[in-house]
């Protein structure tokens, strides 16, 4: 759902999109694929990472740092990785846990065993149908990032203001990630209370 | 300074207030006693939970069940006990840690030891200054309430309207707490970029 969303966006917007997958013949990605036209495409991870400049992370945060092994080291190289999942641990039940946190995080999990790629947490923290069109909301609130490269946080946010974000704070290196992917935990009790996915944070200030 | 900010509110809104400290002498104890006057006096721990008929428990987290034994089981018993204390862990150098969290919290932990308190967790999630004066952000945004009682929370939900809020959101359950608790790792990194610490969550929504 989330590549879905992220992948139609930037295909709307001009971007050349391929999906990756564990197979090359995954039929969401063929679904995708055929809503979004000639702009579109999808193989594996390994070709969808060897073809992209910046690459998504959009897979279930427990199975990240697999896909990102199957993508191939060699083609992650040097590249912007915007990093979008959760670490969410569902096999103790609902709500689900968080399989890293605290004094660590998924996002400098995969800084540390990709050490040459840059990566930006991002969009992380709310529904995906928000994190490609903020306007859905009369104040649409904040996307929070963070990263060890300020060139790389600089091409997210330009991307992420294409998306429609105007209220993007930077949280300085990746270690931030430990807050971003702890706020999962208060964001499903909120979804809960709300009824609703369809709200974000915003930061209130003098 | 959160039981100084809260004690010095509860004064002003016409409340008799004790305030608990380790020892029955203690400097800052009575140094805010003399500027709050008639109303407001302390003493130990012991003798604080006995004066109270509702109490707040703004001790540092990593000291709270301490505090708590100190208060005496006999004394809490019945009680609601207002729990605004984060479990941060500062022995290991900045930024904190949490010595609880994900599948567990302060919250739950102070409701579990003590079975017949009723545990509110509530204003936890931001600046001690702002929890008394919402009013000092132009939009206070949210507070976070969460416990097993539908009655206390219904008292300390009167309680934080008599201190300004507005945006009361109800959580659920004490273990929400965990929600709340681990908002306080962005909220450093939040402080850090902004410069300051007057500023609040607020949830927007369609």
């Amino acid at each position: 759902m989330v590549g879905d969303a992220i992948g139609s966006k930037l295909v709307a917007l001009g971007y050349k999109v391929m999906m990756g997958s564990r197979t090359a013949d995954n039929e969401k990605a063929k679904a995708w694929k055929i809503r979004n036209g000639d702009q579109a495409s999808f193989g594996t991870f390994e070709a969808a990472a060897a073809f992209g400049e910046i690459l998504f992370n959009c897979t279930q945060g427990q199975v990240s740092l697999e896909a990102l092994q199957l993508a191939g080291r060699e083609n992650l190289h040097g590249k912007i990785l915007v990093d979008v999942a959760n670490p969410l641990d569902f096999s103790k039940g609902m709500p689900p846990s968080l399989s890293v946190c605290n004094t660590d995080s998924l996002g400098e999990v995969i800084q540390r065993q990709f050490t040459d790629v840059k990566v930006v947490k991002a969009l992380n923290t709310m529904n995906c149908q928000l994190m490609v069109d903020p306007g859905l909301l009369s104040d649409a609130g904040n996307v929070f990032i963070c990263g060890n490269d300020a060139e790389a946080k600089e091409e997210v946010t330009r991307i992420l203001k294409s998306f429609g974000w105007e209220g993007i704070m930077d949280l300085g290196d990746i270690s931030a990630a430990r807050g971003t992917e702890q706020l999962l935990p208060v964001w499903i009790r909120l979804m809960g209370t709300l009824g609703t996915p369809m709200f974000n944070f915003s930061i209130v200030k003098q």
